[in-house]
């Protein structure tokens, strides 16, 4: 497997625009993005589980009953979401873009992220869509990366090539993250989209399998969206044989799917709201998945820990701390921690108790941008990982005054 | 009932005292506090559910086995966690102080609040007990307050005064709190002192019953401590017809405890580490308790709405999103929101949705420094309230080094 360029755009027959249509004030910053494949492609979507949803996602659900879509209209700004009429907003969005493409509105999925509350005015967005299908292209898909972006601060696309059987095939993402970033069975945007022959019902056992140990194993604030949803669509034009169930061709189809899809949480991660280092917790010997997983995600949500490593300081009491009140029955006496980066590893806790180790080094190792915390639980064989970031100033910053 | 000064001391025959002995380098912040009771105490208390647990707790489930105590001994700066031989050391602490006092060493209880894992030197509390013992004073209740506080800005103590038949009794109570806060089952360090006369059994109860709906509604930062603790001692000076049973003396008695409690919850609570507010979310029209309390909590814990809250930003989506993902059921459809302070109070939400409201006016009741979020869930009677503070700059500058 290899990675490529191209993100959404890598696999053959998918094009992807991005545009300014004016739902925002700031000029600069492109609110609309469009996705589209050549023909028909089975798609799968997994979405938030918080009741509070957006509109967009009752929309999609209805539309992707038949398990095929031919694209996704994003937009960003307005989340959709608590305000009336959202779903009529929402599918109108739809139809405008089917209209435009020449496709069955049934066919066009929606989303939306920024402020929830506000109506959604389709003005701009009737305006936009002649400019958003005339400039879809096969080199688009960072323009669609960017009109999705809320306080994101780095475009987050990524895609890899594999084959299956003598077929050369492609599977590429864009995403959104940064703030109310703790997806739950789902998460917050993103768009896949493969060139692979696979039924819908494959697609979906791929894409809701993955999640479990990727998407919802990232956190930046704990605060679960109303709007999360991942895409993915597989168009086919790779002409392997179609993938109908489980063996090989479906294990490397999720392999590739899995490299995607931990790419785009480690940037999610390093570009939370405020970030400065992309934290992953790496959980070993944990007596079962659930417990690894459990562990992993508790240190990794740990404000006081995110604080602590925003600040370079190898406080691996907090550590310990998140995993006693994981909620999992776990050995404190055989847990091991240590801190790695690429400027070394230290280890801080052997057995549950502090060891001797060198601040100095330590601090030289959590002053890097890319910071394991490996946990050791010595009780079996399962093991998970999480991602998350440091809490800073420009967390409470930006949270602080978000509106305005 | 009437609030009364004199904290701990409040009680008749409670004395008290705190010193500066040596565990911390700041001469200026005393870090060793006394509790006792000049005769011996019907005594109970609640410990975290963190399964890492500070070394003091497991001393303390020995020692209280009788249900009766003579005092307390708490130092701060080192929580003697994750510390080998910190049972030993808590064992020798709790007999210093009793060889100090000439009682029972299985009389004393142990706390220790600080960094978790280095280890407790017993030279400074060996050394200082002279002086904890003969400055105990009837006056002493602010001295040992400020002898158990951490990052804590702020004295917490409050007391009541209650009549149980023709009998006068007090109930008062000292705390600390500002990090890792986020109370489970237990709580943070809370020592509370009666003279009312009532069995082990009966105030085991009436602490028990009484946490879930103070200390366990408290979140500062989600953190769950490895050293929570409330202690209640009861020494029945009061003369009071002992409580020995459910009735109208035990629930005069409950009242005056969760006086105290509520008390020193928003007292913790405004004074959390790097806050600028005290926030309250206040939850009714629940479908049960479980489901009041739950809104209450998530809604309390959400960082975004805590920055929100610093920022003085009416961003009640973050609300909806908070009561969204709490796990449990409720009809969106329903949901009003409204923010109150002594400024005024501001609807935001009606049934799920927006409503008109004037942004200054909101500004303005979010500029004072105690917040309510009120949530009318209109699908029941049950209600619950939770506290917590906003998300600051000072909170990301506390923790990102808090060790040096």
């Amino acid at each position: 497997m290899k990675t490529v360029s191209g993100g959404v755009c890598a696999a053959k027959g998918f094009r992807a625009n991005g545009i300014h249509c004016g739902i925002r004030k700031n000029k600069e910053k492109k609110d609309l993005s469009l996705i589209v494949s050549d023909v028909p492609a089975a798609t799968a979507a997994v979405y938030t589980t918080n009741l509070v949803q957006g509109a967009p996602i009752a929309v999609n659900k209805r539309h992707l009953k038949n398990g095929v879509s031919r694209g996704v209209v994003c937009n960003s700004g307005i989340a959709n979401t608590c305000a009336a009429g959202g779903e009529e907003l929402a599918e109108e969005m739809a139809r405008c873009a089917a209209e435009a493409l020449g496709v069955d509105e049934k066919d066009m999925l929606v989303a939306s992220t920024g402020v929830i509350g506000p109506s959604l005015s389709m003005e701009p967005i009737r305006a936009g869509m002649p400019a958003l299908v005339a400039g879809l292209s096969e080199n688009g898909s960072e323009s669609a990366a960017r009109g999705i972006m809320t306080t994101d601060t780095r475009v987050k696309e990524v895609a890899v090539e594999f084959t299956l059987g003598d077929k050369v095939c492609r599977i590429g993402g864009i995403a959104k993250g940064s703030g109310m970033i703790h997806p739950n069975m789902a998460t917050m945007l993103v768009f896949i989209t493969t060139d692979a022959a696979i039924s819908s019902a494959m697609l979906q056992k791929a894409l809701s399998g993955d999640v479990k140990s990727t998407f919802n194993m990232l956190s930046i604030d704990g605060d679960t969206s109303t709007n999360d949803m991942v895409v993915v669509m597989a168009n086919g034009r790779a002409l392997n044989r179609p993938i109908l169930r489980d063996g090989a061709d479906f294990r490397m189809f999720m392999q590739a799917l899995n490299t995607v899809t931990v790419a785009l949480c480690r940037r999610i991660a390093a570009d939370g709201e405020g970030a400065t280092k992309l934290l992953e917790c790496v959980v070993s010997g944990g007596s079962e998945p659930a417990v690894a997983k459990a562990v992993a995600k508790s240190v990794i949500c740990s404000s006081l820990l995110k604080a602590a490593m925003f600040g370079a300081d190898a406080n691996w009491g907090r550590v310990l701390c998140a995993i006693g009140y994981a909620g999992v029955p776990v050995d404190v006496k055989k847990i091991d921690v240590a801190f790695r980066s690429d400027a070394g590893t230290v280890e801080v806790c052997k057995n549950g108790a502090g060891i001797e180790f060198s601040e100095e080094e330590a601090k030289k190792i959590l002053l890097r941008d890319e910071i394991e915390i490996l946990v050791s639980l010595n009780d079996g064989d399962a093991a998970a990982t999480a991602w998350g970031c440091d809490l800073t100033y420009d967390y409470v910053k930006i949270n602080g005054d978000y509106r305005t």
